[in-house]
């Protein structure tokens, strides 16, 4: 196994800028890490590849707070019963073009690549497909769903809600999740790709924030008693802000109505934090959305509209002090290549977590 | 014909505030008034009545922005050309599940309403239904097309692009529209009805302080040079800023390609702004979803977990210093309730143009 260790024993913190790190994995190589480690805790591997895939490309793409860094936790819960390891995924309800996925608890990549597969098919056959999926978990980064429609040349939409993390608009206790917004639209060579939370910063970014000892920045958050936090703990136990205020609050209720509600699938706080220390399903919900472009318009006529639209976006002038106009979705972009040459960089207290995971499931360590 | 009048003559310049103003029209005169001025511009009678029935919808709803207050520049443009007060409204292309509607430049409101019509009806069948809409114009407030799916017990989204006001983050020059994004919710009693433009505040606003000559909230827009503004002229010749910065630009952008880039509509400068002197058509687009609950989930399950969900949401306790929680929507039924009782307030300077308009198209006046 080639790695590329630079300054493993030098490491220096550097706050959630991991990208800084010097600790470099060849991606397969971690693929493979992954898929064994969730081998190792009783993942059939054809599913477990489905996990590592997801886990591994949310790495190269730059989103170290929802790819390999999670893994921790997905083992620690497929070994309490919290995840269930081997899930029998089926459609519980389906008209011609909607459908609802129950997914046993399954790990929520797992059940999400499903889910999305079944809108894939239904908008092949009807234009448009939706599917609302329950009993699910935390699926990771919203946009890798979204390519799996821009690759079938459809445009594809993926929401999930997840344990309260935002209150409602002048309210001081989380309620909603901090609930996960992306697109994806095909184009000639780069697609255009939209995937934000509906908070001002990831909760993910505030984990990693509270794992590392640095303060997040103001008005990010509430701590318990609904007052401004800068302490990533403290935010943790309360509320993370929406962006955009009250029009935040609204498109996070938007989102809790159609993962949760809408699909049988938790909602407010009946959606698990699989950090804590319980062992009930956290009972995560997702609502995909595939539209097939030939149904609509010649794929050749929308694909020039969309390079028009690109080449017009990125040719307006900046304002004086701006950088160059980026189009949503270049920058993980630009991460994938970088990374896919050179390698994902870890944490060493990542990798150092994920071996003893391996020695202790019985499974090869990513370093001998 | 009944008309409230109290301090017509004492009438106090309100800034956008016009709720508080005195003159009130019952909203069945109001109605009549617009469709007969619809009519007197060529409009046929059936369509005038959906047109002037969404028109006087949003300003029961306090939407005064988005409402009758529009009346002057649709009957200009009706005149001009630019609207076609005759439409030949067809569906473009259609898959069992998804259509695209070419709404032959006739009126927004009266394209909308056939295109959410069609959604619902593809619903209905296929437990979901899209609708791109291409060649139409202004549509007024969003969240009347969101009520007709409701009141079909559906979920409903409605989004349409519009004349350039949002720049792409960090450039300094309009792109997008200001792109309204709605969602209807059925419940029990009162639907969750979320209806947001992604700027700051919706353009109407800034069109109306022009009208009024009161300056804009700083944060609202820049000038045509880039620069931030509070000049509400020099706001509309320049552009307004998306409310959650670079994540209001991405959502922008995914509005922009559903209404325009699919649709076969106008996208980016290709969208007319009708307030100019132009007489070229606007070609806005607009998508409509439509989901139909009963395919996902018994609907008295889903209005149980609903009125659930509506509960917790306004139970959270207030942060200190907050006004109690409002649900998306509670503030226009309150506004609705009010006004079908004590008549519609109508800005005097509106009244006289419209009674203008009127005496040129030959039609009764709304005070005789």
């Amino acid at each position: 196994m080639v790695l590329h260790v630079h300054d493993f024993v030098t490491y220096q913190h550097t706050g959630w800028k991991v990208l800084n790190m010097e600790l470099k994995v060849p991606p397969a190589n971690l693929r493979q890490f992954c898929m064994d480690l969730l081998v190792g805790a009783r993942v059939p591997p054809t599913d477990a590849r489905v996990v590592a895939t997801v886990l591994v490309d949310a790495s190269l793409d730059g989103i170290d707070t929802h790819g390999v860094s999670r893994l921790p936790v997905y083992l620690k819960c497929l070994q309490n019963g919290r995840i269930n390891p081997v899930p029998e995924i089926k459609v519980a309800r389906s008209a011609p073009a909607a459908a609802v996925l129950d997914g046993d608890h399954g790990l929520g990549q797992l059940v999400a690549v499903r889910a999305m597969e079944q809108a894939i098919t239904l908008a092949a056959e009807a234009g448009v497909g939706v599917v609302a999926v329950r009993h699910s978990n935390h699926f990771g980064a919203a946009s890798y769903y979204c390519k799996m429609a821009v690759a079938r040349n459809m445009i594809g939409l993926a929401f999930s809600n997840s344990a309260p993390g935002i209150p409602p608009w002048g309210g001081r206790r989380a309620y909603f999740g901090t609930n996960p917004v992306a697109f994806g639209f095909p184009a000639a060579n780069s697609p255009v790709m939209v995937d934000m939370s509906l908070t001002k910063a990831a909760r993910g970014n505030v984990i990693l924030a509270a794992r590392e000892g640095t303060p997040i920045p103001a008005g990010w958050a509430l701590d318990a008693a609904g007052r401004p936090t800068t302490d990533p703990r403290e935010a943790l136990a309360g509320a993370v802000l929406p962006f955009g205020g009250p029009k935040g609050y609204a498109l996070a209720l938007a989102v809790e109505v159609l993962c949760g509600v809408l699909s049988g699938a938790g909602y407010g706080p009946r959606v698990g934090w699989i950090y804590d220390d319980g062992v009930q399903p956290a009972d995560v919900g997702h609502f995909f959305i595939a539209i097939d472009i030939a149904s609509l318009m010649p794929l050749s006529e929308y694909i020039s509209r969309m390079e028009s639209m690109k080449a017009e976006v990125t040719a307006v002038p900046a304002a004086e002090g701006a950088a160059p106009i980026r189009l949503p979705g270049e920058r993980r972009r630009a991460a994938a290549v970088s990374r896919s040459r050179e390698g994902i960089p870890m944490e060493p207290a990542l990798l150092s977590e994920l071996n003893e995971l391996a020695v202790r499931l019985n499974v090869a360590t990513l370093i001998h």
